[in-house]
């Protein structure tokens, strides 16, 4: 399924070097002022070309909205966001087909979908796909309204010193990864379920779906493995259920508690590092010493990001109007 | 929604000091030999009171079978496990209810469900519900046949050597977490999707579902986000996909790749330590040191990789039938 | 899927000769006052052994809640309702196997099964799991709170006058069919939604659920095919939406418009009529006459218009969770 | 919800008078030959303007496919149909706002979107969006491959024979419904499932999505409450389950037998009629007469047939990918 949420869902479609990508949203509630202008601002965040270590490849990434919208408002009715496709050079990856690149989905997409995958640029499987996803966090964004939704890059490569990192990958000329981590602030109590709909669980499941994560912790997180219980609980001190401490990372039992969320995410490095690799030649059967074609970032972390507040922003939209915090008409 | 699954769909109900705990299964395929005994050797794994660490309360924890088995096989209809409760002493929480536990879902459920929730020992919100959990899973892996899932405790309260670990909590008398660690073999190339239903987002989904699960990370983890793009990819070896290194842990493009998956979960200290704490008196409105009655584990990450296998199972039993690897029908 | 329902969501389990029949209730909203004796009024209606042509097969048909209720409430976690099968006469059935009953799911139920299905009294396909949606039915009325649900037989074997129709199968020593109207008063203006949520396609799923039915039709239904546009358009006479003609039953464009909901039913005789009837003897491949043995209704649809009334309720408790009119924890 | 299935999955969107129609396809099996080509029998169908009784609107109706095919053959990634609406009058109907068209969804729109509704020419809730249902019911039909599926209007305004019906509609200046029969022949014997999914369940709940829809039944139908059971049971002839007669047509317990898969249902007289009528004028608060403007059909039901056989065929694709009847790749 390339879906995801109960009431506010969102549907992806697309391929890097196809016609075009895109989401369709149903459930987004009447009456939300909309425009694409309140898309640029997140798409700008995401697109590569402007800082060291982005992929020059540059989309123009204007937002076409084709359903939904009438005299400037959301009606009801589905959303479709449309990209076009105009900057691709498929035939840098036609050459490579038959050498699937390690940390791609190629070789198992083919094994998959028995070889009828677009496997251009990676086809569905694509980071292209994030862009349609950073405008529907845009738009949930405006939903979730008072909700204030943080994401940084912490460290890269190793290095707390952001710039530090990508000199260090430059000066390398190879690849690396990274840390974001997201805070989130105003937040209602209770949001979420026992359970299968743990905020956590929600979104952990989305954050997932973003491509080149490879780990989340709430919190604390890992390193609350390694404390005692009496140093991680954080104490209640009021009836707003503030806390003194904050190790939960603003979640109890799977639900909000009125502090900070507060969650990290491992990147991993960009696969498509420019060193020399070895992969399995399809074709001969042979292993080869190959080097990747195309454009790629040499830290995808960099524009990670704003999909991740994307993802967030999705799914508390999604379980604000389950929970019906928000109506399904806005006033 | 207290279920999980698309196929093979499991609902949990149930609260720790009510009537009963149990789960409700759809889409089991028919034809699968099955009886209270095939569950027998996984409940006995998540039993507290056998190991210094674990809780003394002991309930019988027999699964009863209410419906969809006939002559020892299932039937294609819905499998009630029904368990019931008898070893409760909801006294013991009654009393403490004014003061909402730190740690626990106390303060937010009763935010949440307006006070109406059943509060005695976590209620709804209590791990005695990973009981039903751990009895689906065990159906779960005879579904999915000859896949192994391994799932150990590599690390507690910083400790690799375990034992150590819980002494040094029994000795500081208070509570600790630990690291999970979870291996799966076996498994075909492709399983899982792109983006939404990638098997880290349903993987992560339903770890998370688990109570006391603060990070999850797959292969190389958090650590792949210091490592450069030329070391951290997995050169494919062979036709059947084999990689050299496996940092990715068996999942690319949200897809495994039959190589062996690898995920750790960290598991915070448990919320109910013996030692005094601090947290607000409801009723008087101000802030009280107290102590935890009721009967604890003081590391309740003992008991989990029981639980993170049975849900791995789950994830996996519903992605082989949707995927069609395995039948609606046994034969 | 055995299950139904976005938000308020039932999920039935149970075998007319196992051990139970029952339902798992997700989703219903907390602080609902709720006990046994509020199921007691419907699920005596929906009892056998009343009146002529009604079977003699009784169980005592008592509800238990398992999970879900505290202190006379509900606690917003899922409810269980149990009822225990204690009045089965399996060995009628045993000997019949080898000849599917015309009518009966025995032959496709065999075919889709493998074989696996408990084919005792029509096992999970039976009548009997109309019980539990009965039960569901009444917490959902509960819910829907001043909103007016009202089914009864309107015809039995084509006669308007119930009775008259009785007597003929009586008579005829034959079973014999019925027409059930529905009618719903109370409802809000604009429920359900265009396309794939309409209102009747919620409704018609749910009924086409019940066993025997065989057609439904809202407002004037099969007659508006005759009709003229002019004839058939019910003019608009106030702000409230309410119309001179109700020839729509109270749905325009998918969604209530205020007005009487008006459906009905056609419930087939039952199947297990007790005249001789002709099938395959699956053993000897060759024709057999045979005469059902068991205990029947001449007419089912007698039981059937409160079963109906539960699934409308059901259907519409759903809907009005979905769309905020009744909230996740009632005051 | 604007989305239907659970395997092979479709979500709408569009408006009348908006940019576009079309239709996401989500779960479709790779490797199927696939072009416009393939679309346009079944558009040209539905089509207005070829014979007497339908609107003189003619839209291209070209469909473009934006995502999910490659090579001609889909991929298994989502299929985005769209189709541009160009011919459209809007001044027609915003001139008509204030006075809700009796039968259309004009009032209840208004009320349930807060007046965002794109309200020319019914919006969202225009039957111009049975135009991508049929594009998405020619590939559905294109998947279950040897399955036929007809439907045929076997009635207007009362007459069976259709011409006769439609010159009595001219002749009287008015709109007529009709009666359209579906009949399915080729499925396989077990095909959907007790209660929730069953066969009918599914079918009606996609047949009511469809515009104008006022009643369904299956086999015998609404006569059947008027027979006895000994005439109404269908004897098993043979060990394919084929039967003496059909009045089940083609269901029982919820699942195929095997035999012809019939059912028929009611379509309204178009609401459009060309006649006066009268409504409310919801700005004056008083009723008035009107003559309804835009190009409108004198009998939808024309091209009901076509819609019916699309949601059909979307009903089975997804049930026979479910029950793995056909698989994830075509080889």
């Amino acid at each position: 399924m390339n879906s995801f949420g109960q009431i506010f869902r969102i549907n992806i479609f697309g391929e890097s070097h196809g016609e075009s990508v895109g989401i369709l949203i149903d459930g987004c509630p009447a009456g939300l002022p909309l425009g694409p202008e309140d898309l640029l601002a997140d798409i700008e965040r995401r697109k590569g070309g402007q800082q060291p270590g982005t992929t020059p490849r540059k989309e123009e990434d204007a937002p076409h909205f084709k359903s939904g919208l009438f005299q400037g408002k959301t009606t009801g009715a589905p959303i479709l966001i449309y990209f076009e496709n105009n900057n691709t050079r498929s035939s840098d990856y036609e050459k490579q087909r038959s050498i699937p690149r390690p940390g791609h989905a190629d070789f198992v997409a083919a094994k998959k979908f028995g070889g009828f995958e677009d496997y251009r640029g990676s086809g569905h499987f694509s980071g292209r796909l994030t862009l349609p996803l950073v405008a529907a966090g845009a738009i949930a964004k405006k939903i979730v309204g008072a909700v204030r939704i943080e994401a940084m890059l912490v460290e890269v490569g190793g290095h707390a010193d952001v710039e530090k990192g990508i000199e260090h990958a430059i000066a390398n000329k190879d690849s690396v990864g990274g840390i974001v981590e997201c805070r989130v602030n105003g937040l209602p109590i209770g949001l979420g379920e026992p359970f299968f709909d743990a905020t956590e669980s929600l979104l952990a499941h989305a954050v997932f779906a973003v491509p080149a994560i490879r780990g989340i912790e709430f919190g604390t997180g890992f390193a609350a493995a390694k404390m005692f219980g009496s140093e991680h609980n954080d104490a209640i001190e009021d009836s707003e259920g503030a806390t003194r401490t904050n190790h939960a990372g603003g979640i109890v039992g799977g639900l909000t508690n009125g502090n900070e969320l507060v969650f990290r995410v491992a990147v991993k490095p960009t696969s498509s590092t420019p060193k020399e690799q070895r992969s399995l030649n399809t074709s001969s059967g042979r292993q080869e010493e190959f080097v990747i074609k195309g454009r790629h970032d040499l830290c995808i972390a960099l524009r990670v990001p704003v999909v991740i507040e994307a993802v967030t922003a999705i799914v508390l939209a999604d379980l604000f109007m389950r929970e019906q915090r928000i109506g399904r008409v806005l006033s």
